[in-house]
């Protein structure tokens, strides 16, 4: 199998590999063992369940999807009406990374402009507030729901004094919380985070868990605590393609990622990782495009340091910073390991 | 792992178990490789590369979607223009199995009455026709593309010829010709089959092979030979949730089972199997609801006999036949053993 | 303005001329007078009130569209969640005439076989039994609506009788009913006819008067009884180009329909003139194709007594009945007068 | 019709009396002329020919609508695939005021900040030439047109250089160029316009001349040159409603706004006027809040100049300018008379 990436030491993302070894076993040690389809199988309960203890609300709902744009557009389009709108960062993924996929369903996504990625309750409030004081509201979307990522797509995340600000602001005027957790675990992981999955499931309407990002194959279970929006999403899943027909094979991943509690402790190395790499670069003066305390760390360097960094470890190269320089992103995860970190950063050093 | 369902031998249907062995090893092997993501990697570039070897097309694009219904669904909506209808048995999955998917993405499903789940080249003709000599074409949809399962919801098979008498109409009147083939392995293994991969390439303008129920974990390989089908058609699926992040996942698997034919030797003896069945429900004097050359088997049964049956079984219950007898389906698949079905061709001929 | 067209005498639809004097004389009233925009008006108040006059429901809400496409498409998209769909019998409007309007929102339209055009409460709770009883509701639609048109397309009413089971049945199983009244008045004035529009508005949950065939130039009044339904209407409206700029143009038409009862009145004399051309096919020993007590009256000619009554007339061509005869429609409206009619009687007398 | 609105002074809109005395005649004149419907007609079919008069392109499509919103949305989801999007100023009509019907259709709009209303040439490039370059074209959405407004939501106009240009882009990047002429005749008659209906034809590749603020009852005239936009419009209209059952309205009201140049010669006067008001204010040293040389006059009054004005004069608030001042809207229109004109001007000196 030898392939020509697999020979590069792979710092460009967080899915760039199958599965953390626990997460291949558990299916692995089901293959002879046949389930009911469509996630009403035992696996899929265990599953639920153990998510369900770490937000201490036994009638929240839980659903196995299979990808993040996927998760993101059925829980927003099974929550909003036609002419209802949602509000997130300008950078937000579904902004900008889902080839138009809110829209596709139907829904206005509204933008504020960022800061390091984050929305503020400041923001959201302004949003909602134009609406409400409009003397047109028939003329214009009406903003039902607040989506974010944690952690956004800088790495950055909300502390729990923004995210209790945010959700203040939603129910004042009546919208619902989202966010998306694509990343969760190493958001939970990060240095400073005062962040639980509990405080998530208290603060939103509806988060996801995400799997493929964080040692799953493949996989995100959203958590669905506001009963309004429970209704017919499994119906809004088969339609749209997500309702996996062997479902256990997401309840046998997400049993090994939450059972013992491997979805915390994999995200714990890799953002330990990040923290090194991030450190190597500020020792040799290089800068932050923006400083993030998890897993993706983006970076300002000349074009010599970029030749030089790529010829032995894939990063993703996000556009350029100035006329001599671009922004590129080292993104580690649960797979990286010490050596690998420890390589990199002795390159960094010597660039 | 011991599952209350484990315990019964399973019928119900071809996707109860995880994936046929040397699929999983295929993932098992590449679990410490990295590969790019979304499908841009070398095992999906060589899995089209086996799949279109079967089809002597090689301007043909392959596209790997994770399930059946999704890839029904962007097949027909990135075909269709707004106004712009799909036609289909009435029995299609497309119109009684999926959610409304189809009308959700904004077409009209256009049914006829299946013949044994078949649609038939003069229905499509009688449909084409009408909108042709309509006076109003404005205020009707237009039907642009036919539907048709090889094999269909019943497990029949259409013969090359029918397909051919299809493919001529479509041409006739500009209509694309769209195969699902989420059970195609067991089609083209079918007592009596006279079609092949190369001749669904010919004759189609888009189908799909099948993996989920054919031995994959998950995944559906669609093959696009008309190039107006082509354009923007991964846009679709990223704008679907359809395009895999860890797209090597279905790269491997597909290897799997079309570098040495896997794919059609396991469905031959599930196919085998499913006609032991066939005979001994035959020689107990229980009719068959339809006569099926494939792997579904749908049989009428007394209520006794079911109870004696699901005891011991899972099968799919259809519905009521008549006052005193129903229909049910007995649906062998690539993971069944010959101990498996010798058991149930014997309690058969006991009920 | 010597039109071809002109020189016919039209009984081809009832909406062949710009409208009754009445209503083209009160938008002559108020040519100089300016009002401000898209309904919010106190014409369009007035309009409403005179309406609510009828149905006995003073918290009942009053909107008003362009055309009945455009009214039938918001209505059922407002009111349905994407996985649900709406019943109608497959000669509807709405599943026939539209060109997919329906589905171009999302919604399946489901159709059960008409009986002269006409649903039956049975048929409406076998489907929803069958979504009722069914063991795999996220896999296929949720009946959540109900479609009838009074009249309906051939012409027929529904009894009083006939409304109430199926409203019963639609309450006993949480369906919506909509009445698409597009010809009401003409349903109203039917002889036989025992519904009035206080019973419409008491057994559905959301009907229409139509203006467009009603005598109106443009516009159908729907009348929202059930709050449910009354949510963000306007907004749909807007988002779906139905909130016409000028709205007191609709508010000064339906005064004009409704403060004297001129809507009642004029279909009066329109039905009265289709039971006299009915008689005359009658007398003649011409066959009607569909008995209809409103003023469509669809009949059975001959290709020698088309011709013969094409040359003076225009009416509306369905479609083959045999080899040797052609359903034809004869629609009188608002417009007829009553030498039209003799004329067109005579002839009838001589083909 | 006593209405406590019309006793104000109304420059509110340019769409708040019903019609030109022309228009409203052609339609008294074809009372009692009956034709056949949904537009195919004489009546518009001389319309459609005297629309192309000023354009020289025989070849062109001319199709009639009722109102703006419908047109645009219309128009956009005609032309684009779902991943596609479409480019437009951030005040542009389709982002701000049509709740969200763009999105609806499922299509993104791209919005770039316009000046004074505006989008260049340079900012379409730049959001072309990002889509070209981007190394991941399937998670974002592909821009395919290029919306503006002639005017624009400020009353401003495009020169024809600038037209020229954003033209020369669309062509270079293959974008289709659609103007909404929701006010097309103000533009055309502006100060200092050097732009004809010819030139919009040859420069755009769809745009329709409005009637519901240039002088009609309702209706907007969309002229497609672009042959790929013209292929199934009529089925677009239709399905989303917009295919008036009385077509012939809309032609009888477009020929009497073109037959004679009336489209053209109302708007002089009515920009004639504006220019009047706004030299009211400058000389009352009354600041615009944006230069405009159209109907719509943009001014930055004290809470006690609007209390004063607004005794008498209908007109717009937009929003705040600052603590002590408010941004309003003085638009004139076809309806207005020099008296009314005047009143306000005087009354501008005195406040």
């Amino acid at each position: 199998m030898g392939l020509r990436e697999g020979k590069m030491i792979r710092f460009n993302n967080d899915y760039n590999k199958p599965a953390h070894s626990e997460v291949l076993k558990a299916i692995n040690d089901i293959s002879d063992v046949s389930y009911p389809g469509y996630g009403l199988d035992e696996l899929c309960e265990k599953a639920k369940a153990e998510i369900k203890k770490y937000i201490n609300k036994p009638e929240a709902e839980v659903h196995f999807l299979v990808g993040g744009t996927q998760t993101n557009f059925i829980v927003i389009a099974s929550a909003l009406r036609n002419y209802q709108s949602v509000i997130s960062a300008d950078s937000g993924h579904i902004s900008v990374h889902e080839t138009g996929a809110i829209e596709n369903t139907g829904h206005k996504v509204e933008t504020a402009t960022g800061k390091d990625g984050k929305l503020t309750a400041s923001q959201v409030r302004e949003v909602a507030e134009n609406y409400k004081i409009s003397g047109v509201k028939e003329h214009i979307t009406e903003p039902k729901m607040v989506y974010i990522s944690f952690p956004t797509e800088f790495g950055t995340i909300y502390s729990k004094k923004e995210l209790e600000a945010i959700s203040a602001v939603c129910k004042e005027y009546g919208l619902y919380f989202f966010a998306d957790g694509a990343r969760l675990s190493y958001g939970l992981a990060a240095e400073g985070n005062d962040v639980t999955m509990e405080d998530l499931a208290n603060l939103t309407d509806v988060f996801y868990c995400g799997g493929t990002k964080c040692g799953a194959m493949f996989g995100e279970a959203v958590v669905i605590t506001n009963k309004e929006l429970m209704t017919g999403f499994r119906s809004y899943m088969k339609q749209n393609g997500a309702l996996l027909a062997k479902g256990w094979l997401l309840g046998a991943q997400f049993n090994a990622l939450f059972e013992n509690g491997l979805y915390f402790k994999i995200a714990e190395s890799a953002v330990k990782y990040a923290m090194k790499i991030k450190k190597a670069f500020k020792d040799k003066g290089i800068k932050a495009y923006i400083e993030s305390p998890t897993n993706q760390q983006f970076v300002i360097l000349t074009q010599t340091q970029m030749d030089k960094l790529s010829a032995k470890y894939a990063f993703e190269y996000e556009g350029r910073y100035d006329e001599t320089s671009h922004i590129v992103r080292f993104c580690t995860s649960w797979a990286n390991t010490e050596e690998e970190v420890n390589e990199l950063v002795g390159d960094i050093g010597r660039i």
